[in-house]
């Protein structure tokens, strides 16, 4: 049996990878009087005098829901919201595994921005925190801008601030490496697209000045032309000389490659063109901006990919789980960028300047230590930053 | 520590009544190969193919939405969507521990019967079932008819039909006792809302004739006054007299009293001007319309309330999760007049002729036999409507 027929026989064989669990026991009339009626009427009345005991006497402290209105799972594209629940089954059987959080799949039967905001703003009472998952761009944006407007509790769309803090933690581990400091690299991102731009934004908060983001059409600059409202405001944040040109004109001299891309779109010259110990990660899945080998070949010092068959691999799953543990451990109303950084600094820094090495900038999903030094950073950062409410 | 102070230490202990676990093991790069990506792309593109699929490689074939507005919470009233959460949750843990449903709750964050009908039908991909709670009527009938029209799943609001189930039950057994046949006998309803409305409409479905509903304004009436468009509906199914009149004027002759409306406004007087061995279920609670001992020195022969501290409690527990279970079990497509009626059937079944007593026409809620007996019974009446698609 090859991989593909014995992961759809696994699915078939768990019937779904969430369960849902009492965490009360109703045996007999004297539990069911307590954990229903007449005894539950206690803590109903005590929500309805103060809706935040609802933290205190229901499971939303330690609920997430998964959101997907399944227009871009992994890399399918638009296969439907019923279509993208085994994979928001599997990010909710994650976060249990990863950080102990109860999280449950939902999927929206619309592609309406409207329609979405609206739902999971109705139903967002019932949650500790939102994780929005495989929303197609430029839809994804705007929902997560609304509803963190619109919400109390943290909104986060993964694919967008996951794969930046990821991004930002391997960046950081491999300018040590080659001793260099982000506020002076030139960077090129290529991908314009939610997570291109999420990333463009977090590296910019840490400091990064000198980055140019290119779409398929070359370099954004300010007054270019063909780009959409979030492309324009990256342009505004970017490109400090304002260079037009393609990716392979703009990526000559530059410290570090980031690609959230398509397959194969820089070749060994570009590599060649870089600047000293280039830094290359090609995350276009599943087939990089340029294979590893081939980097390498060419002179890239640190390559990462989104595959787990090479070194450092850029993966979602190491901040997320500590993310939000961190951030329903202080009831955050936010995941706001200091979060995010706190997060990244503490993914980077479970690797040990002994440990460091070119190919392992990145921890292991699996570290132990991975999730309470997150979830601890982030929390800190809340309070920090005034989010917190515990 | 009284009681009301026990229960509210034992929600903050339980910081939430559900939990959500992983039925998949993710310990290792293996295993979330399976489990995630690149593994979970093989269901999702199957799922895409044929989004029937969905029951089969994900939870959607054991999951129930427990939803409220928390506008009508136990008799507590509009106490806002976050306060009735402790109650949904009480019923997620039942829905588990009596039927093996996996129930998740949700609150909605409006009163507006578009809003809720939106939110419900645009995540109703997500689940197998749809258990509506604790709404305030009449919205609850409208909001329940139209999710009916559209969505593919079962939507049942349980504060209507539950009950109404349980009373069919009750009335079956106590009709055996008295050897009196339902097309023959005289029934008043009092409480003329969402359940009032639901038992009379489905007694009537199972054959009652003779029955007259009565409001705080007296009997409804064809051409009476003061109802709404409900009420003009039960006016048209039922009094085939077209009799007006007070409860007590109506109540005379009557075979069989039901109230589901206010405390203590049935007398002594109204029981002793009812025909023979008289059958009253008094339901308003905590304080029925006339407390079981007062009835039964005026001559009723059989009385229920919805006390757990009276024989024969009215529980909706007897019904709700065998109902689900067996809709479930054949993947119904809706939960209809059959269904309800066959899970009336068999949970009076469940005492025996020689078992059945004035004290107990109904079965203990924590009866082993219940919950196999009326899923099996509403699972046949689904095949046999047509309703099932399994």
């Amino acid at each position: 049996m090859d991989k593909k027929e014995f992961a759809l026989r696994q699915h078939e064989q768990w019937k779904g990878k969430i369960e849902i669990i009492s965490r009360a026991r109703v045996t007999n009339r004297e539990e069911l009087a307590v954990a229903y009626t007449p005894g539950v009427a206690e803590p109903c009345l005590e929500i309805a005098k103060d809706t935040d005991l609802s933290y205190k006497y229901t499971r939303r402290s330690n609920l997430v829901a998964v959101i997907t209105d399944g227009t871009a799972v992994l890399g399918l594209g638009d296969i439907g919201p019923e279509a993208g629940m085994p994979v928001m089954e599997g990010k909710c059987a994650l976060f249990k595994e990863f950080a102990d959080i109860d999280a449950f799949p939902l999927c929206i039967r619309s592609k309406e921005v409207d329609d979405i905001v609206n739902t999971v703003k109705l139903i967002s009472g019932s949650f500790g925190g939102i994780n929005l998952e495989d929303i197609s761009a430029p839809r994804c944006i705007e929902i997560e801008k609304r509803l963190k407007q619109e919400c109390d509790i943290p909104i986060f769309h993964d694919d967008q601030h996951g794969t930046a803090v990821v991004v930002l933690a391997a960046v950081l581990n491999a300018l040590k490496l080659v001793k260099k400091d982000i506020t002076k690299i030139k960077a090129v991102i290529n991908g314009a697209g939610a997570a291109g731009s999420a990333i463009t934004k977090l590296l910019v908060s840490r400091g990064l000045k000198n980055v140019i983001v290119c779409d398929i059409n070359g370099a954004l600059t300010r007054g270019g032309k063909l780009m959409n409202s979030e492309q324009e405001h990256l342009a505004e944040l970017t490109n400090p000389d304002n260079t037009g040109g393609s990716l392979r004109e703009v990526i000559k001299d530059a410290d570090l490659f980031i690609g959230v891309s398509a397959p194969n779109i820089v070749d060994g010259e570009m590599i060649k063109s870089m600047a000293d110990k280039p830094i290359i990660f090609a995350m276009a899945n599943p087939v990089p901006e340029i294979g590893p080998d081939e980097a390498k070949a060419a002179g890239a010092y640190i390559v990462g990919t989104g595959r787990s068959d090479y070194p450092n691999q850029i993966n979602n799953v190491l901040a997320f789980p500590g993310i939000f543990r961190g951030a329903l451990d202080v009831r955050a109303s936010d995941i706001n960028d200091e979060m995010k950084i706190a997060a990244a600094e503490a993914i980077a820094s479970v690797i040990t300047e002994e440990e460091l090495d070119r190919e392992y900038i990145i921890p292991d999903v699996f570290d132990k230590r991975m999730v309470k030094r997150v979830s601890e950073a982030v929390a800190k950062a809340a309070r920090e930053t005034g989010t917190a409410r515990l």
